[in-house]
């Protein structure tokens, strides 16, 4: 296209999109807010701006230089918001660890990503024992730990986070350079083969920033982040930038509170006493806060909590908002920054029942400014928005990583036809509310139909008796695949309900709700545990390969 | 900088930040929404989307291509609205005219762009009339009437807009193209010389867009915009594209209200029948729409208001809260999109008397996100954030223009240390918000400090005998400058007062007043008149260069 590029006077500052410029904001406005560790440090906007020089120099006087990467491995701390901040811009690349891998796996992400840096809390030097001997690119570790001292470390360190800064000059010049710089990489949790590394720019997260920013901003009431609110990551820090939500916290100049390793009554205490207002968690976090016997004293309303990760059960927000919770659905994934949709009510939602409410912020949401999701068919043909009609979700924004770090196969794949595939099932209803029902792996494919088995797991989730549920598909030889329903019952229902007599209630109950007409092939079996993912998610793949191993 | 760039896989979408982008989110949540052109037309987005492709073909079949440019003469209509988007999503140049130019500005500025369509409201036609034989560049012109009938036309035209669009395609393939491509330009009204033209690409916009919708929704209360507001512009369309919330509005999917030629009572009744609940405009707007007798029963109450263009007097900000209008304070101008700072209230801030509140109201505001704002003096060095020290406000965000049109040495001083320089003077608070004092020119530079001559006019013309006064600086080897005070008396006092007399009142109220520690140097001289511009502002370039012209 023989578009007129704009002309810029010599002079001119072309702004590039760099991390950096999200603290212009706050540093001009709110120098003296807030940011908490557990509760139990505390400091200033101006001072987390000095840190995060004083640890560019620490990276610098080890050699850290552009381009380089720097591996972080602790929970959720001051310490992690630091390292967004200084390690990108310092145009080096910041490697959040997935602490919650396999020794191995770590091993392999860390050998993968070149690392040359790792900063690691005294909680994994286990991990760092069985992995340091074979680390192929890192150069030098820096020890971290919440007490005074360290207790012995595996590999010989530069040094203590908290030493190094202090002996370190807090003024550091961050440079100017490309947006296009790569600033981040971690590894999604695949369930087959290694993990696969993604990778995002400066540009990037800027933009992911503003795109919640406005997405959680310009929402009518319901949910809303503004600039009063106080915030607290309940997904981890490693995990996809604990969803963007720290960079924006901090361009708003938000009180933020770091909680650490989760611990439900930490947790609990902190909403309370620090005034926590907008957190976001998968399922699995808030289902661990609610079965803790402090949850049961703390006061949540006014908590706003984006669920996310995983679908949220209705009836989990029915739960959660009699408790005061206002909990509503975000989505996304590794790939993507990760936000794509929100799911605010609008004002005449809020005048619905608690029930009908439920059913709302259970969807998955409708899409941020800029995100151009669709939901096609294998020809990327665009279904019906008849909240019906279900296909695949592909999506294009700003802000999606541009493949897998050194898969060039999986990279086309994930980007077939110039739309990333998020190899998730779902449908769009007229109010323009995506809903995911499944992942493509997870739905079962019986009689030649679809059936959601997240669906499936709502329904049967609401007996009293379960505790959990997991539904994957087993093979069959005359429907494909059936439904099979793995259920870990409340400990006092165990012998006081039977397999025969739930798989009747669910079946009905699956009919009659109308998700599938195959619930008549439902079958049920007690489990004694179900198989999670490291970041809590059902590990269907495993429970699919040997489901009589879990049973009692 | 050796960082490391991000790769691409090659199927990826690498997303340019486009304005046709902006319509992704509204057109997939809200197609049905409202827009409306004084209540007497309205459409859906749905519509609104055809019409944008309508005339996108319109503008190919009269050989519009990318990077040529259409000029847009309209009053803030759906039809401008149409412009916003089509324009630039074609890959041309969206000129918005200034129809409050002289005939001639106007004709030096469609020449001076090069514009090779005119689409142009009849309102407009005795302008057309005079310079229509001069248009250098000009192949076509497109006629705009309310009306079902045209009046004659000064210009062989092409055809009229509403039967252009209906005998046109709805179907246009918006293409992809570098997010640098120029989208729009306009021309500022400069009181000397020719009017200078700025430029703005999709990426700029798009930020800019992005940036207003963090600043407006983050708020924590006070003057938020959310989605279901409904607004309706008043600054005009062709003025830094009405302070680029038509394309904010319109991402967000609100109700939006055009309102046509501002008339006070058709604004009036826009907002008691339509809804409106946010606007912006220039104090004059208000102070119009205040004094006419429509006002005295319309219910403005919860119309949000941003105020900016010039300073807000506090008087104006009591007045309009005591009719229930929550208004406050924009900062920005042509060259800077326009958006860099606005005045929020926070919610400690709403529990201050009203008296209290317009002070905060009217001060300039703080910075968006992204914006790296300072007050600084001759040597690019930060002032004092005291709400006292005084400085040349100066910028950067991504939505800068980055030059004048055509003019390279305006462009240079424009940027001179690669900050745009806004020619205002101005001093932060220790809350970050900063106040507008002065125009540059308007300062006098004594002894290395700047002080404001609007302050020191302020004072003398308390005196009983003063009718009007203006202070200017003048040449002085000791000091660089100081102040001489051009007085006009009361005819009255004339011969009943000396220059002496009133010089050594004046210096010493000014000194008592603190304002200047060179109160000592002023000297008062008096006038048989004082030169003002057409518009009826102190024409202090004319006065500096001869001031003994002007004294009895």
């Amino acid at each position: 296209m023989p578009v007129k590029i704009v002309g810029a006077t010599p002079s001119a500052y072309q702004y590039p999109l760099l991390i950096k410029q999200l603290l212009l904001t706050p540093l001009a406005t709110v120098p003296d807010q807030e940011i908490t560790y557990q509760g139990r440090l505390r400091y200033t906007y101006r001072e987390l701006r000095q840190r995060i020089g004083r640890l560019a120099n620490v990276l610098s006087s080890l050699g850290v230089e552009a381009g380089h990467t720097v591996a972080m491995m602790d929970w959720d701390s001051h310490r992690y918001l630091e390292s967004f901040f200084a390690v990108p811009m310092m145009g080096a690349v910041l490697q959040t660890v997935n602490v919650r891998l396999s020794p191995e796996q770590i091993l392999y992400t860390l050998n993968h990503a070149r690392a040359d840096v790792v900063m690691v809390n005294s909680e994994f030097f286990p991990i760092l024992a069985e992995i340091a001997g074979r680390l192929e690119s890192v150069r030098a570790f820096i020890l971290i730990s919440d007490e005074a001292v360290l207790p012995a470390s595996p590999v010989v360190a530069a040094g203590e986070y908290e030493a190094m800064l202090a002996a370190a000059e807090a003024n550091y010049d961050f440079p100017d350079f490309d947006e296009n710089a790569q600033a981040t990489t971690f590894y999604t949790t695949g369930t087959t083969g290694n993990p696969k590394g993604v990778y995002f720019s400066h540009r990037q997260l800027v933009l992911h920033t503003l795109g919640i920013a406005s997405g959680t901003g310009n929402a009518a009431g319901q949910g809303r982040l503004h600039r009063e609110d106080v915030y607290m990551p309940l997904t981890p820090m490693f995990h996809v930038h604990a969803w963007g939500f720290p960079y924006l916290a901090t361009m708003l100049g938000l009180k933020q509170v770091y909680p650490g390793r989760y611990q439900p009554d930490v947790i609990c205490r902190l909403v309370e006493e620090e005034g926590v207002s907008f957190s976001h968690c998968v399922p699995t976090i808030l289902h661990m806060v609610f079965g803790h016997p402090a949850a049961a004293k703390t006061d949540f309303s006014g908590w706003k909590l984006v669920i996310g990760g995983a679908a949220m059960p209705e009836a989990m927000a029915g739960a959660a908002l009699a408790r005061g919770i206002d909990l509503f659905t975000g989505y996304g994934m590794s790939e993507t920054c990760p936000v794509l949709t929100l799911a605010h009510l609008s004002t005449a939602d809020l005048e619905k029942s608690p029930a009908e409410q439920a059913v709302i912020r259970a969807k998955t949401g409708r899409p941020l400014p800029l995100v151009d999701l669709r939901v096609v068919d294998a020809q990327m043909r665009d279904v019906a928005h008849d909240g019906k009609a279900t296909g695949e979700v592909v999506v294009r924004s700003p802000w999606l990583t541009l493949g897998y770090l050194h898969a060039p196969e999986a990279s086309e794949e994930l980007w077939a036809g110039a739309y990333l595939h998020t190899a998730d099932i779902g449908n769009i209803d007229p109010a323009g509310y995506l809903k995911v029902t499944d992942r493509i792996k997870d739905v079962i494919k019986t009689g030649g139909e679809w059936t959601s088995s997240l669906q499936l797991e709502d329904i049967i989730a609401r007996h009293d008796a379960v505790h959990e549920v997991a539904v994957i598909g087993v093979p069959d030889d005359k429907w494909g695949e059936r439904p099979l329903a793995l259920v870990l019952l409340k400990p006092e229902f165990v012998g006081q309900v039977s397999e025969h007599a739930l798989r009747n209630y669910a079946a009905h109950a699956i009919e009659a709700a109308g998700v599938s007409r195959y619930g008549v092939l439902l079958q049920v079996r007690f489990v004694k545990t179900l198989v999670k993912t490291s970041v809590g998610k059902m590990n269907k793949r495993l429970m699919r390969a040997d489901p009589d191993a879990l049973c009692l």
